[in-house]
């Protein structure tokens, strides 16, 4: 048997949010511009609009949680319909989650939050809902891809 | 601080993979029969057959987990194209996990295993994977879904 009687650890929970990251960045990078910013099946969001609302929720979530300052869900950012300013923030975030998760020791993370002031759960539970919301949306992005004719990268691959 | 110096602890993963599960459930009996097994976007298989799929990974790797014996991975079930088996499976498989889970204590988390003979990784690891492959398939369902003017439930809510 291992010695690590934990089910994840700090780094692991970390390295495998990034992987998944990784994974939804290529999935933005494989859509065409204009699919991603206007394609919809059923009436749900564009991608982008899913991507927004990832963005909106990581590091501005992560912040709370360092910082106990509560600030209002932002899904909203003026992306003049560029895959390329979808493509910075989500780099920039990467860093950020990074520089965050640093300040969110393994303590920490059964005690309770209240995030974007209306969200009730402990750390542990934010985050992993933060990661399960965004595999939830990167594969309805599969599904548009399909739909277009597109081949998704593999949902295995997660460097 | 909270007294727990874990990311998740051995119950609540559990209590996390059963919510999603029975979140999952209700993405098949929303689904109408027909559709079910027979509705595709973009060439993707049917519901259904992620719904297998799902089926022939949780409780054969778990057992795999236990008790180190490998067997080949199963994804096809003599459905008769009828919804009420897959949720019986689904329901059996439930109790299954419960009792497998007991049985895979927190210290064998980080061991080593090659499940299906195939997949290499760890405990935690590939347990992550039943749970996120569940997360990503479901949420094509629920385009599916969208796509046929259905309502799914509601992500967020797993009890």
């Amino acid at each position: 048997m291992s010695k690590v009687a934990e089910i994840i650890t700090h780094e692991e929970l970390l390295k495998h949010w990034q992987g998944h990251r990784n994974l939804t960045r290529r999935v933005i990078e494989v859509f065409p511009e204009e699919e991603l910013f206007h394609f919809s099946i059923g009436g749900m969001r564009p991608f982008a609009g899913m991507v927004m609302e990832l963005l909106g929720i990581a590091v501005p979530g992560l912040r709370e949680i360092v910082t106990g300052k509560i600030t209002e869900l932002n899904e909203h950012f003026e992306h003049g319909n560029k895959k390329e300013n979808l493509l910075k923030w989500w780099d920039e975030s990467t860093v950020e989650i990074d520089a965050l998760w640093a300040q969110i020791p393994t303590e920490k993370f059964h005690d309770t939050v209240l995030l974007f002031g209306r969200y009730q759960g402990t750390v542990s539970s934010s985050i992993f809902y933060f990661i399960d919301n965004e595999i939830h949306h990167r594969a309805q992005g599969y599904v548009y891809l399909r739909s277009l004719g597109i081949e998704p990268p593999f949902f295995w691959d997660r460097p």
